[in-house]
């Protein structure tokens, strides 16, 4: 199975731990120091090895980190971690920190002694966040100074970087080869006066590259670090062994290196060299600007264009949402008829819905771990099911499961809540409200130009009216068989990145009422240049193609409370869903689906 | 009457006054001058001794302003005023510019000769205009000079500056008396660390010593400077005349001075002094460096607090909405009996309109020139009726009336579209799209800390989903008897302002074909903290209450299109309307609203 359900918060070894990194900070004549989440290439997931902040800490949360001083430790988390926080962290000897509400610079400068000076490894934080963190504690009389990683001297069982073997990335998946690719960038360079770009983040290098691999658990990506030329070249730092396999497709303008010769080679380039401030190691700064190369603050080339899928990444996705939805519809269905019986767990069903993507014969992994969440642990928005929480899933309830799965031709997000049994009139009247968000946004045609902030409050609208609302974001980018959460567009408050055509969001209101139950309905949506419509102005105008085709739970829907084009748009899903789906799925689905996807 | 109705500019002057302001060019050296819409108060309204722009170019728009070169000589105006420039202004001579497109900074680089030097009036041009366009023409080269007014030196029978006596807005109205607000105010300077700070827009002075005036038409304004202490006095600049009526109700901590001496004050000020760079004339910075001032860069302190109305104003607002409501509807009743007839035109449905507001006998101007527009005149969005444009209003045709009343306790402005006779079908679809968006935003509920941004797209959702747009803001702040454009909030895509309770706005989504119909429904809204709603979350929400009761013409409505929210919203907003206004109109006008407040 690809997700598991262990425990795996240690907090109890938290205090021992913090024990030890203190005496190496008396050891460096260090007041402090910091253990990000974060490893060098700043990615969502971090290998075993890099789980610092979680082996220090017991934390698992997936951003965050921890700031050890001489008598306090303070583990910075967001809002979605509040309560998972308390359950993993020994709260004598670590002490919460709403963040981002409390800059680490302010925080330190409040708890640490006079003319304290903290430690960071420079390899794990970005140089944007070292220099703003530098700034504040200037201003109180502190300071940073950039170290050897404390943790990994103490950690005596970490486990080494993982070296699984990289593969190609077809152009009959990636549509364009990556000659293109590396031409592409480089007209871009060309165009900002920049003789190189350093690239740190993996699912750019992964995309420009069209290469794949297997280094953290759901992602398909490669850690590895880059230097992209001006004339198009690369060169590529990784583990030998993980390059094996690629040599011949990355051919002789990809030149492979150890990933330990990284630093030498930036010490080496000269010229102007792009360092994108928001994802590189402050490190890599340093490293340039001590051997003479001058410094263009820019973003990551990569990250825009791999943001714009095109048509042959689109088709990919279509398929995989396709076949992933056929798997989808084979698990609904045996969960409207399980579930009622009882015996069902959180746990079981994920295994169960798990089971009917691998039947695919193309599942390469799942997507994420598996939010398989019943009535009170809906409303925890990043739940994990562990063999110690599992619930049973009970007739009455409101079932909320949130997957995917990866597929060489795509990547699916899908979140779909279920009624199981009959449950109560405010649940089904909550659910109705985020559908009707749900639907508004995916009816939404626009003026191009605006970004997703701009969309965010349509898919608020019809939830705001009931005086609710729900503190997540109302959609992320998703990758091509890359990151399941994938930027620089994001459909939420503080998105402002101008949404394109072939740029894939997800379109996810939800609604929760902590301790009762959680509602989220999940589709992808790809953008695109609004189709021909009678009567409509000369408007360069967007709109939102549906990729993802599973049936939404008509026994949640309170019918009456639905707009007339709501009610079209959602029997037209339905209706489209029997037609794509039907012939694909076992007959007992075929059926099932005829009574889920019938007009309302 | 308030309104008049003839054809202002003077297009086939502007030549000659162009050749005699290239020869004051000559004479001061410069190779060209900057001739603005604005005054020295950067008011939107300015009075005929300001209206230097329109007498050199012809072009009477509310914004823009001309770059005379020594060959060519550019209008720079909006989005709004690309058709009306044309008719307005001898193109051989002048070249219209698109703006903000075009930065005059960018343009002059391209159009001007090498090493020009461009004069300006250091008092017509705010400190950030100055700043920016300064910094533009030294990357090409040229640069600005601040000069005397060449177009004074040439405008030989230039009206002298107005001289209306000042009068007080008793508290009666204004709710908080101008010691209250003037010891606000200084705290505010005094939490900023700031001595003084420069005041030179007439509202912010207005509503900061509870004076109107009316020294420019349809907003009650006095032209005046002051200067606030951060002990809470002022200094007020102004002709002596003007403030004879005011001198009691200023009392002694208010000191009046001649406007000329205004400068002299500065020099004198020493200490921190703020100063607005968006409003303050680039010479009041210039003043206070010379002379070793320290300029603190801050917003006119005015600004915010007098857009948060208090519960005073807010009554008034209702009292002078009602009455205001009454007039439209006895002019509504009139309309439906009257226009279908023919005979009228919109000069003459403008003075009717007038006619019953004057009749209220509390009408002290009308806002805004009335905007009575026809058919194709009404997609003309700041369309000015004269004698030369006047048209016939005709059965079939569909009128667009926006205008408004300035009464002591409030301001109004309210637009009402209206089926003259049987109109088509696509006018009443898009009239019903209309609506729908207007209903949105005034059905809104939403968490605080959004601004006018976020709210934006809910009224522009259901006339997207048909293709159409429309290129103007949603809505506008609106004084408290002052002016009817009102800072710092809107609902517009640029509008970054977290909305407040007591800020009162324009609701006004439109839709315009151009040359055949324009479609506008406009009701002012005030925020307000959202009431107890049932099963609402514990969150800090705030809604609308709407202000303006006037019908919404029934016969523009296809009822099929809408849901059964906005039907309610609709009936409920009818059933106020005649409960509110039935008794205080004519019994004709009374027969007609019961009518017009049917439920659908």
């Amino acid at each position: 199975m690809f997700q598991s359900y262990e425990t795996r918060s240690e907090p109890e070894k938290g205090p021992a731990r913090l024990a030890a990194l203190r005496k190496q900070m008396v050891t460096e004549g260090l007041q402090g120091f910091i253990v990000p989440r974060a490893d060098v290439h700043q990615g969502e997931y971090v290998t075993e090895r890099d789980a610092r902040l979680g082996w220090l800490t017991g934390f698992q949360g997936s951003a965050g980190f921890c700031v050890s001083l001489e008598d306090t430790a303070g583990v910075f988390i967001d809002g979605r971690y509040t309560v998972q926080v308390k359950s993993q962290v020994d709260l004598e000897h670590f002490t919460p920190v709403a963040w981002p509400v409390n800059h680490a610079g302010d925080w330190i400068n409040e708890q640490a002694s006079q003319k304290a000076v903290v430690g960071f490894d420079p390899w794990l934080h970005t140089l944007a966040d070292v220099e703003k963190t530098d700034a504040i504690l200037g201003r109180g009389g502190r300071s940073l100074r950039a170290c050897e990683n404390l943790i990994d001297r103490i950690w005596v069982d970490q486990p080494s970087a993982p070296q699984v073997k990289a593969f190609a990335h077809p152009v009959e998946f990636a549509g364009e080869t990556h000659a293109q690719k590396r031409s592409r960038m480089a007209q871009i360079l060309h165009e900002a006066g920049e003789d190189h770009a350093v690239i740190t983040l993996p699912d750019s290098i992964c995309w420009l590259l069209n290469i794949r691999g297997h280094d953290v658990n759901h992602n398909p990506i490669v850690q590895a670090l880059a230097i992209l030329h001006s004339d198009g070249c690369v060169d590529l730092f990784a583990h030998p062994e993980k390059l094996v396999d690629v040599q011949d497709h990355l051919g002789d303008d990809v030149t492979c290196h150890p990933q330990d010769d990284f630093a030498k080679a930036l010490a080496q380039l000269g010229g102007t060299v792009r360092v994108d401030p928001a994802t590189a190691p402050f490190a890599v700064a340093s490293v340039l600007e001590a051997t003479g190369s001058e410094i263009s603050r820019n973003p990551d080339p990569c990250i825009l264009p791999k943001a714009i899928k095109n048509e042959v990444e689109l088709e990919g996705m279509r398929q995989a949402h396709l076949r992933d939805g056929a798997a989808m519809a084979e698990f609904l269905c045996w969960l409207s008829d399980e579930a009622p019986k009882g015996g069902q767990s959180e746990i079981s069903i994920a295994q169960k819905l798990e089971g009917f993507r691998r039947a695919t014969n193309a599942l390469y992994d799942i997507s994420f771990e598996t939010i398989s969440a019943t009535g009170p642990h809906a409303p925890i928005c990043h739940y994990r099911v562990t063999e110690n929480t599992n619930l049973p899933v009970e007739s009455g309830q409101v079932l909320l499961v949130d997957s995917g799965g990866q597929y060489k031709d795509g990547t699916t997000d899908i979140t779909r809540t279920v009624a199981v049994g009959a449950v109560g009139l405010e649940e089904k009247q909550c659910f109705t409200r985020v559908l009707q968000g749900m639907i508004a946004l995916s009816r939404a045609r626009w003026p191009a130009g605006l970004s997703g902030r701009d969309l965010d409050p349509i898919a608020r609208y019809p939830i705001w009216l009931a005086g609710h609302d729900f503190d997540h974001g109302t959609g992320h980018g998703v990758g091509a068989f890359l990151s399941v959460h994938e930027g620089p567009a994001r459909i939420s408050k503080v998105s402002e990145i101008p949404l394109e055509p072939g740029m894939i969001l997800s379109n996810e209101p939800g609604y929760y009422r902590e301790g009762k139950f959680g509602i989220r309905i999940e589709n992808l949506v790809a953008v695109q240049q609004a189709g021909a419509l009678a009567g409509a102005d000369a408007r360069d105008m967007l709109d939102f193609e549906t990729l993802t085709f599973t049936p939404i739970d008509r026994n949640m829907i309170i019918v009456e409370m639905l707009s007339e084009g709501e009610k079209s748009w959602l029997n037209a899903y339905h209706a489209k869903t029997y037609a794509l789906l039907a012939d694909v799925v076992s007959e007992a689905t075929q059926n099932w689906l005829m009574d889920a996807c019938a007009a309302l």
